[in-house]
């Protein structure tokens, strides 16, 4: 019962922070306009995920994986629209 | 070795991770400016985190625990000046 309660947080917790870069790619994509985001806040996001990601690797941790490729991929697209406009 | 190496890994993907929304927080906070910050993504990131937060409290995880009550506490402020400034 606890485990599969523990596991239902889990799983919500894994969507929600997977999601929530969504609604800011598609706003940076929408406006052009990035000035509030923080530079340091994706490029600490970027390389952070890179280490998830590198860890997943080496522990071969399938969830890891998929998790940090996909936040990975909306960060990159964040920092990239954040140097592109500014 | 490579335990260590998938440790050291570990490691800088917790703290650039974690560290991330300090510049974020700054930014928001001295700026007093939020305009192209997505409400969204500091919604399902709070929502997500406090799932994270429930999760590690449920299995015994300190370092989850730690790590997400900090990054829970960030981007709750994150939320409010975004929240507060619009």
């Amino acid at each position: 019962m606890e485990a599969s309660l523990a596991s239902a947080f889990g799983l919500g917790a894994v969507v929600c922070t997977t999601l929530a870069y969504v609604p800011q790619v598609l706003k940076a994509w929408r406006t052009r306009s990035t000035g509030d985001v923080s530079l340091g806040m994706f490029l600490f996001m970027v390389v952070g995920m890179t280490c998830w990601l590198i860890y997943g690797l080496l522990i071969g941790d399938v969830p890891l994986i998929v998790a940090n490729a996909l936040t990975l991929t909306l960060a990159t697209i964040i920092l990239v629209l954040k140097l592109r406009h500014g």
